[in-house]
């Protein structure tokens, strides 16, 4: 896809950073005289985001450049980003220059609003026009609504949504078009009660926003309205839940329906009340605890391969995929099988990797060399497996939580019945050494627990790494015992 | 604080949960003949829950009983915990019966939405109930919205929320009473939005939650509605953001504010939706995802000391120095430090404790030790701390998930910066040794990152373990390598 973007602020802006992100070439054009600094500041948060979202090898970045006219922009792209004031009157303009420039283009609105049907009114191909709306930070959510309205071509919509999981999103296909969409009538409902809680004096900007990140926005992360309450709902289930919750409407928990008016009165509260509440840290540094903190939370799902954390890990298998179709592994040298991130419940009260998370990491390895020499899933039904039998650690650097890491094994040495490895875990960035650990494995029969020799064609493979390792250096604390002096 | 509880269900059977992994005693009273069973399996699932959420040393569980009558179950209680259905007239007799048995009690209602007003009416001590409005699972859910209402009693509200901050709760105190408080106000908005989607064919129950689980409600886990939008405002600030969301609300983003008839159909729809979406998952294994989810993202949290995170962090440093302040064992033969059963996701795929947890309790015996000697939270925030730099560990014998084990731990010898350690893991019912582990630990200064003599204080004391112990016979493996014949 050669895309482009029209429109440079917050919205476009991160656009832009996720195209680039993701090895794409974009054309923009904003004609605000700050739209360079503001998309460079953007891509500079999106950058610090993604280098500890993911350990799989980025894609190189693409380049973006601004363009003197929207018609040069849109020259040459297949998809056009839309990310312009919600003014329909300014949106159908964008769209009439796109269309008589580069009609085969697929017109994609980041609208929060707008209708397809309103975008399209007019256009001479209102087919190519669509509504995708994505969320901030859009470098990072992966929700992107996508509408077609009732004017859709599919084959747009289809192609749209294969680019958007592409590039790590998670679209969500919007069948019939409503103001709004979905996710803004929730965010508008949500604002409307918190404006009248700040105008009644009932509560403050801080306390509404404790009120929910305390409770129910930590829900919302990986379960949304309807399963929340299934699981509430216990063993008498969603129909029993669902029932119940009906006298509940029509009681006065929900009377704030009004639209309250915004008065500079209202205005000046929540500024006021905001400054309290978040203005000791700059928008700045806000965007990065942001940022930080989306990008622990999508990895927290990621661990559990659900939700936003499953696109997370689809999106890394196909990066994985796409590095590990370049070249097949070189057992010449120490195996560099395990790289990931620190994750931040592996963080002891010193702030650093706690110890045994260093040996999960090695056994990790293990693990990684067992697959390699065949000793995987259907050796083990067979009742054959390698177990560790003794371990030696030195833990030489400390490690915080988020850090990137690798490992390197060497097999020092395999007979019939044992394996022994040597195995490092490295800081990714400047490849200190952080830990080293020795390990004897004994092949065993696991039915009768007891020893037994491995099968041969592991032997085989492991005798063949072996081999190649047999002229590595080898290692000058191999052999070490506990309080030994250095 | 002497707790009761009255009520037991998916409400009642949290609050009980979080009470006794917080090593309180609990009284119940729950009229349902299957209260007992649905306790023990919210506490189940709130143990395993635990056995993840932190690192720090596990209080010792309280008890939890149910008792014959109301009375029975409130008669000692300083705290009288009120999880009964959203009934006033139902509420009002239990508060009646409370406060004839024991006036002294503060009662804390767990109601979604009625008023202390409400619910105080015509009680003989109207200032000692208040609401405590907790969030599903209440055992991880740090937020409970505490309202006392025009009769508040501040010495109440005082106590109530040092209690639930004790407990690992972020106490948010509501200063005017509405009904529904704060945070399902914002519920029962985008409920009432929800129910329109499916009542109008908009979306199906799986679409709606998905625009929320990829998108805001990522952002609501640890920033609010306000905070989100300052950020998002960009450098213009949060007065002109709010003042460009004028209009909009006046457009028809946001007219779905009747309310819908929750017909028998709507209820089919949405009971049908449901199951499509999560019928795959028994509302067990829905628990147990959320749970290990919402851990998950609380420790990710955690990692930035941010909002919910910070919570945790808070209650963790509580436990590490409670931990450290127990009296003294026995100094003389082996310490026995800790004491668990082996967790069910500890074990690999060879049905056995996976090998990084036996180091995770080696771990545990040296901190434990650590506190024994006066290393403890208050040392550590003077920059001083031990870390372990060396580790020989050998696995003798292996355990399934579920068993109980016991862990012996050995000063070998002290000196100015160094800490010898031989710690053993035996199986508890017949004493079996299954794995042993030599460790030295440094000291060491943690700002400067380099070795330092301990404080006094803690050297003496290791000193004086290390007396006691040295008439110990030497473990045969002390100071082995790996591989030596044996």
């Amino acid at each position: 896809m050669r895309v482009a973007v029209v429109g440079g602020g917050v919205i476009g802006g991160g656009w832009i950073a996720r195209f680039v992100l993701n090895g794409l070439d974009v054309a923009v054009f904003d004609p605000d005289p700050e739209a360079a600094r503001k998309i460079a500041d953007v891509l500079d948060n999106a950058r610090a985001a993604y280098a500890k979202l993911t350990l799989a090898p980025p894609l190189d970045e693409g380049n973006w450049h601004l363009c003197d006219s929207l018609e040069v922009a849109v020259g040459s792209a297949d998809l056009v980003v839309e990310a312009v004031p919600e003014r329909l009157d300014i949106k159908h303009q964008v769209y009439a220059k796109i269309q008589a420039q580069r009609p085969e283009a697929i017109i994609a609105s980041s609208t929060s609003g707008f209708k397809p049907s309103d975008l399209q009114k007019d256009a001479p191909a209102p087919g190519r026009i669509i509504v995708a709306h994505p969320f901030n930070p859009v470098y990072l959510l992966p929700l992107v609504e996508v509408v077609g309205g009732p004017n859709a071509d599919q084959a747009v919509l289809d192609a749209a949504c294969a680019f958007y999981a592409e590039i790590g999103m998670h679209p969500l296909v919007i069948r019939a078009e409503i103001d709004a969409f979905l996710a803004d009538r929730f965010l508008e409902a949500v604002w409307r009660e918190a404006l009248w809680l700040v105008k009644d004096g009932i509560a403050t900007t801080a306390e509404i926003d404790d009120a929910i990140r305390y409770g129910f926005g930590l829900r919302w992360a990986q379960m949304g309205l309807f399963e929340t309450y299934r699981v509430a709902g216990g063993e008498a289930g969603m129909r029993h839940f669902i029932s119940q919750f009906g006298p509940a409407l029509k009681w006065p928990w929900t009377k704030l329906m009004d639209v309250p008016e915004l008065t500079e009165d209202l205005i000046d509260t929540i500024a006021r009340q905001s400054d309290a509440q978040s203005g000791a840290y700059s928008i700045r540094e806000l965007e990065r605890i942001r940022d930080t903190n989306l990008v622990a939370i999508l990895q927290a799902l990621k661990g559990q391969n659900w939700g936003a954390g499953a696109t997370l890990q689809a999106y890394e298998d196909k990066l994985y995929a796409r590095a590990h179709s370049r070249t097949a592994p070189d057992l010449t040298g120490p195996l560099r099988l395990v790289e990931r991130a620190v994750l931040p419940d592996w963080v002891d009260y010193n702030g650093h990797m706690t110890e045994s998370r260093y040996l999960q990491v090695f056994g990790d390895c293990t693990d990684a060399l067992l697959a390699l020499i065949g000793c995987d899933a259907s050796y083990h039904t067979r009742g054959l497996s390698y177990y560790t039998v003794e371990t030696h650690i030195q833990h030489l650097g400390e490690v915080a939580g988020g850090v990137a890491i690798y490992t390197t094994t060497q097999v020092l040495a395999v007979d019939e019945k044992r394996l022994h490895l040597w195995h490092q875990i490295h800081r990714r960035d400047d490849d200190h050494l952080l830990a080293t650990a020795e390990q004897m494995l004994l092949h065993v029969n696991t039915q009768e627990g007891r020893a037994c020799p491995a099968d041969a064609n592991v032997l085989g493979k492991a005798r063949e790494i072996a081999a190649a390792h047999a002229n590595l250096p080898v290692p000058q604390a191999k052999g070490r015992y506990v309080g030994e002096r250095r």
